[in-house]
């Protein structure tokens, strides 16, 4: 069974074998670290690009984090084994790798730390990972407790992966002194001037213990045997053999012998991670576990300073609804997983500009002086033509990496469509004064300037129709073949730009530049003529025109015949009229939803077509070609909210989050604890694997989830003069509350149904609000906000 | 126990566990694979770069081959599993995965196929692999008997791993009609430009069957369940579920039930390999499986074909020793080895032009017309300075890779060191006047003055000392912080060049290009005294001096005091005198000289030395750090054959050649089948590892032991005149004999110790040969030779 803890804490989940994948994540300032419930795990530090202190058993490729990646028996792992020295009996916690089904198990996904409690042969080990809020390193607990009648003695042994290191250089041996496994190695390189970087990095892998152990083992072979990691031959002996690792795979096993009475509980910790030296190691030692003042050490501080920093992450909302798990993840996930797009910047260097503008979109609802910064960052970086990078370098020695080095078009576009968030969020409109230069011209131009610029090369790189080059592609699905000979063109990217002038139009407006809003305006105008003098293909708007002038993403395309992006902001920049509307939304229902949300395109693409491109060889389901990429369908839901399309959005949007359900939690893979880059698609075609999730919580989608939930379904957004009121509840809600804070105010808002009025009525502390516009709301004060509604 | 087999065409090993990574390896035009006796698999093939079919449970770096690697229960392999349907019992034959240790196994490491015959509760299990000539898949036949005398019913499944084939797209399904499941997937690419490479790509695995399964597994996770590899789940149930593999890991299992009766031998044969489409392996099924005229087909007239190609690669020596080990190692696996190297070129599209030279090196005893052809190809990527590239070019897509983008200083030593061997085998010195163009000019210009070209470029790129600057790096030790401002110098480099004029002077004499030949020879005068002068410690030959003018490789180091190659090729280029040359051995003997061979260096670096560079960093003992590097260890050995030190000569070459010891063999862990590129040296500092194997037979090591067997241990070495007969048998032989094809005669030589004789005295046919020089042989005639020797 999966259900959320009492205190919200956590999820649980209570089989290893129902959910195998099923995991939780935490981050810090420079690592991430992903857990599975069964013990592997997936860890990255920066310095400054990502690094491993824990590896595969062999040469492992440096690429992106994956989406779906497999597990098998020497994945990197946290493990504990229990052997009882009477009986020989041996299991190990969390259930990887001696795989006995324990008698009792319980995987806690938690916000500021994981924890399993595995109960088996009447002992109990509960383990808990922790992270303190900058250090490249994991805090592990380990309690093991008799919870039987009888004395018992048992030896545990913490095994942590180190794996292989490096092909150069690799050893690893017990430090009496450090109370530590020393795991060294040498980054490779071949070039004499790549020395000067490798010689800075932390390259040593340290087990480092609280208290000393009665043995170990650093050696990975010696520690296997013939018995393997299921039933390692070094726990048949009495102890460990204390081996060295030489130019061998080094493991960090350490045993403890252990006289257990009835009810006795032992309390271990370790801190496993990465470093430079052993002097470093020393010192961490020092910091975490010598006492401090008052029985507490470095090691407890650090969890509970990093607790607090977790806490940092709160939204603007917190609900109460008829859907208790919807309030979960929107009180405690949610804000979780959009706060560390915003702290981490996805642990890259290079954060792809879109999803950089996106992330701090999403810092605005709460840490809007990051977003601000970060918008001024994204702009410095802005060429004086107007376009803007693939990526943004963050980092002096960064640089633009994979995806990030093939031309993108539509980089441009997000800078309104993000920046509006911003200022309705805070009002901040001096933001669009501030002055900053261009990354090949030191001359400085306001933001507003800046953003003109961006929007006519907007208008500059369009074809003799007024469509939108698409050259090597655009967001969210790499069509890299459509355009890159300078002729194609991308139907949604011109919805975009058309949805971006009306933004700025409207932003050149509230800052009182008339001429510009009225010209952007116009542009937007313009724009959506051409989309449906071009585009409308009948039922539905086409994705795009290739370089050959083949439109594509229509009726008559086998593959590929419809796609989400062109539908969803056809709504958002307007060009579909009403019964446009009526039409492209049906073609959406038979084409591309399914129970686990709106597909990104239908049918998925089984073969290259060449006039297309990339997506097209992704694999059908996955990734761009067809699944419910949810970022994408993020957009679709919030165009029908802003389409007043209350019940279909809703039913949309409770697609895209996992849970209550536990059948469908099951068939998803995964704990509710964050929204996937995707879940499979293809319905229609793969009905098996449909609805899995990715293990990637690395996704745009969450700013949108959350701009959904603010804009849209609870309608309590910002703009120039206060907060507009504008609910739109699902029509089987009678009422829900949601305390909201906004500008330094804070409103508690209660939202019913009232049989008997025609239209919504809003008070403020008892007052009649015209419009439902809560003007002059003041920081640091409390206001009660009943919104009644018709119902 | 390991032992030859009685036709020398195996080596035998008859437990998997005493040497748990010894292997064998198969390759042909196009592919390789290395065999490990407990089933584990490393394969590659050309599409022109190295790739796979049978990948790891993660994403792997693409990188060179290493030389040590470990084996983890994922790892690919090749395993059959048996289950008695009665009784469900399971064991796996060659013994991965499952791990239950047969009554009996054998492992035959073969020179045209490796096999194995595993008998385990009744059940006999004989697995055989081997090759087409040129096309990259394995052919499998899986012979199972029952030895027992009741009837047995029994499930036989084998395994083949696909692995993570891609993160782009993988699947993986069975197909009726090719009776094969085909496994799909696409090479990621980022760059549009990069699909029209990887759209040609033989992205397929497949596992085609001989005969129908009766069930099939493509899906791993399915396949492995909770059980795991070692035991899994699939094999519970009565027949395997026919899965499929849909963006999840695939793998090629098959299901026969069989029902044997006693004596019962069933025969199931397999082709797994890579291909390009599903008409591919149609066709593949077609050739291969179709019964031909005469009850052969095309399986097994494709292993007879690849049986031929094997012996092809004979050597020009069959020896007959009282050195039985030795006698099989150089008429058998040696030639082997050399040819794998020649025919291949080490499986890379840009090989090291050391390599490269010094494989065709060998290439002369063997196929010399090969040899010639190499080198005219070497010489026509020349620059017209003289200079040679870091690698040969074999591809029009091919690029310089690794470490072949590091300036390297040493190349033109090695045309005249390896081209002389060619000569003198071949006495072909028409190969001199053919004209070559060069890599920056059309120009043509003969091979005598591109060497000419080469010596100069020598000549001048060096310091005011006469020293040769180093750059990043020369051969064998990657010191590329020695000199990369430009004033670092090598001490092995200058003596090379030296030894290289005097090779270049001679063979200028041998042509009638007396000038040159005066110049040359004056050269490699001059060099000698620079030697002398400047590198000279006292009691060895430094190895450089950095940048900044520090002497190394000196007594007043701590770690580096001593390097071999100065020492060796002081000897070879005639700078050490007597009194020089009885010091630099003692030396050596002390610092260097272990069980298993001669280090590399000595004491090895175990921390960063930043003026000496990426050497310090490999890991004390292995690679170039300490390690007996083999290829530097025969050029030491070659040097004591020219200098007569015949038994201390003998002694190492015999610790370079694993067995017939036993207890030697298991420590090395390496069958004796090919020489690695190093076994595991500091000795004196980490003995619990000195001595191990590499497992990579990549070495240029191969063609300079043939060398010292023909020129240094049985003295039967080509010169323009004929062939000069000078043996240095060891103390404690009493005579041996050799059959030596030499252009074209065959020589039948005996050579025996005869007491009361002062000097060699050599009979042809019974009459005297003079100074030992064989003249006027003729081609296709055979003689006797007699060689008395004194003793």
């Amino acid at each position: 069974m999966i259900r959320p803890s009492e205190d919200n804490q956590y999820y649980e989940l209570h089989s290893p074998t129902a959910m195998p994948k099923a995991s939780g994540f935490l981050w810090n300032e420079n690592m991430m670290i992903h857990m599975n419930c069964r013990g592997y795990a997936v860890s990255q530090f920066m310095q400054p690009e990502p690094s491993k202190y824990s590896h595969a058993p062999n040469l492992e490729a440096k690429t992106f984090m994956q989406p779906e990646q497999p597990y098998y028996a020497h994945h990197p792992g946290r493990f504990v084994y229990i052997k009882d020295e009477e009986s020989g009996g041996l299991f190990s916690a969390p259930y990887e790798p001696v795989r006995v089904l324990p008698e009792r198990y319980t995987f806690f996904a938690g916000k500021h730390d994981i924890k399993w409690l595995v109960q088996h042969d009447g002992i109990a080990v509960e383990m808990k990972l922790g992270l303190s809020k900058n250090d490249p390193f994991e805090l592990w607990t380990v309690k093991v407790a008799n919870q039987g009648r009888a004395k018992r003695k048992i030896s545990v042994y913490p095994y942590y992966t180190v794996g292989y290191m490096s092909w150069m250089n690799q050893s690893g041996q017990y430090h009496e002194e450090l109370q530590s496994i020393v795991c060294s190695s040498i980054t490779p390189y071949q070039k004499y001037k790549e020395y000067d970087k490798i010689k800075h990095l932390n390259d040593k892998t340290f087990l480092l213990a609280d208290k000393a152990p009665t043995a170990w083992e650093v050696n990975q072979e010696v520690f296997e045997g013939e018995g393997g990691i299921g039933n390692p031959s070094a726990l048949e002996g009495d102890t460990l053999s204390g081996s060295d690792a030489r130019y061998e795979m080094p493991v960090c096993v350490m045993q403890y012998k252990l006289e257990l009475e009835p009810g006795d509980e032992t309390e271990l910790r370790f801190i496993f991670g990465a470093a430079r030296t052993e002097e470093d190691i020393a010192a961490i030692r020092r910091k975490y576990f010598q006492p401090g003042t008052g029985g507490s050490d470095g090691f407890a501080e650090a969890e509970a300073e990093y607790a607090a920093y977790v806490r940092e992450g709160e939204g603007c909302l917190e609900i109460d609804t008829p859907d208790k798990a919807l309030d979960n993840f929107a009180n405690h996930w949610l804000p979780r997983q959009m706060y560390y797009h915003g702290r981490t910047n996805r642990l890259t260097t290079d954060p792809q500009t879109r999803n950089y503008l996106q992330d701090n979109m999403g810092m605005s609802y709460m840490a809007p002086e990051l977003a601000r910064e970060a918008f001024l960052t994204a702009l410095s970086q802005q060429n004086a033509s107007g376009a803007m990078p693939d990526g943004i370098i963050l980092h002096k020695d960064a640089e633009l990496k994979y995806i990030n080095q093939v031309p993108h078009t539509d980089h441009c576009v997000w800078l309104p469509v993000c920046l509006v968030t911003y200022l309705d969020e805070t009002d901040d409109y001096s933001l669009l004064e501030e002055k900053v230069a261009f990354a090949d011209s030191p001359e400085l131009a306001t933001v507003s300037r800046h953003i003109d610029l961006a929007m006519e090369w907007l208008l500059k790189t369009r074809d003799e129709r007024g469509l939108n080059y698409i050259e090597q592609g655009d967001w969210c699905d790499p069509m890299n073949m459509v355009g890159y000979k300078g002729k194609g063109v991308s139907g949604w990217l011109t919805m975009a730009s058309g949805y971006a002038f009306r933004v700025w139009g409207d932003i050149c407006q509230n800052c009182g530049r008339m001429e510009e809003a009225a010209l952007y305006r116009q542009r937007a105008e313009e724009t959506n003529e051409i989309v449906n003098r071009y585009l409308w293909d009948g039922n539905w708007y086409a994705r795009g025109i290739t370089d050959d002038n083949v439109p594509f993403g229509i009726s008559s395309d086998k593959e590929g015949k419809v796609f989400i992006n062109p539908q969803g902001w056809s709504l958002m920049c307007g060009a579909a009229d009403e019964q446009k509307k009526a039409k492209l939304m049906q073609a959406v229902t038979e084409h591309l939803e399914s129970p686990y949300g709106v597909e990104k395109l239908g049918p998925p693409y089984t073969a290259m077509r060449e006039d297309v491109g990339r997506v097209t060889q992704k694999h059908p389901g996955t990734a761009e070609n067809g699944a419910v990429y949810n970022h994408a369908a993020a957009f679709y839901i919030y165009a029908l909210y802003l389409a007043d399309e209350k019940d279909h959005a809703f039913d949309l949007l409770r697609r895209m989050i996992p849970g209550p359900d536990q059948e469908d939690l099951e068939r998803r893979g995964q704990l509710p604890v964050f929204i996937p880059n995707y879940y499979r698609g293809a319905y229609r075609q793969i009905p098996r694997t449909a609805g899995r999730s990715s293990h990637l919580f690395n996704t745009g989608t969450v700013p949108w989830v959350y701009r959904i939930l603010v804009d849209g379904l609870f309608g309590l957004k910002g703009e120039r003069n206060g907060l507009r009121v504008a609910p739109r509840l699902p029509s089987d809600w009678s009422g829900v509350s949601v305390k909201r804070s906004f500008r330094g105010a804070e409103l508690n808002v209660s939202i019913k149904r009232y049989k008997g009025i025609a239209a919504q009525e809003v008070y403020v502390d008892g007052e009649l609000a015209e419009d439902g516009l809560l003007a002059h709301l003041e920081t640091g004060k409390h206001y009660e906000v009943l919104v009644k509604i018709p119902g």
